[in-house]
């Protein structure tokens, strides 16, 4: 089954995006890490099949989001992994530094709550049922 | 408004491909390169506005899509532009090489001609509504 690491620290965040994952129609499982070191963990881990698409905050306890971007980008083993930066920040500085990293795509989280969903909703559609993905060798 | 780039030489995929963006509900205008080499020159043209999403085919006349994204990821000027390849090809090879240089995405053409439309209908919201990119400083 598709899998999606989804690295968020905030819990309603957390919850509004399991729920619009669970909503959509893709079959995908949610995996999560809380903050940036267990992501880091998580994807470097040489037994786990890499997860489809990583949604990653940018801000996030003990390691930041666009560190765990510059470490999972500037190794081959998970470079190929496509991540999504979903963050409240619309800074040109974090945009630019997410790009410059390697990021595959940049998305603002909407305040409203059901923006917030249908937004996932999407961002699950096009990277689970679209985007083609390497797969271990 | 926003502006795609579509990198295409076949006449019915422009043609669908065009037509999907038109009944899109997402305002964008589309520009067309049918080769390779004109789409470096719209990508590196200095007066030019970079475009929010290039959709960019791997067998193309002249230069083949996997030179012209080696070289789009290549230049500071241009490697913060989404690219999305758009082809025919499922072979591990490609996709490798692809994201190897940068890709942002991978989707293999759907066949079936209404499964095309909405692809890329569904490539288009999520580039062009969802998805943020740098703008000329």
């Amino acid at each position: 089954m598709n899998r999606v690491l989804l690295v968020e620290d905030d819990p309603d965040d957390l919850e509004l995006a399991r729920l619009a994952f669970a909503r959509g129609d893709f079959s995908s499982s949610i995996d999560v890490a809380r903050d940036g070191a267990e992501a880091l963990d998580y994807l470097l881990s040489p037994d786990r099949e890499p997860p489809q698409v990583v949604l990653l905050d940018i801000k996030l306890p003990l390691v930041d989001g666009i560190d765990v971007l510059r470490r999972v980008k500037a190794d081959e083993r998970t470079r190929h992994i496509p991540v999504v930066m979903l963050t409240s920040s619309a800074l040109d500085r974090d945009l630019h530094a997410c790009y410059e990293l390697g990021a595959n795509s940049y998305i603002v989280k909407p305040v409203d709550m059901e923006q917030f969903m249908a937004a996932v909703n999407n961002i699950g559609v096009y990277w689970l049922s679209l985007n083609l993905t390497e797969t271990h060798s």
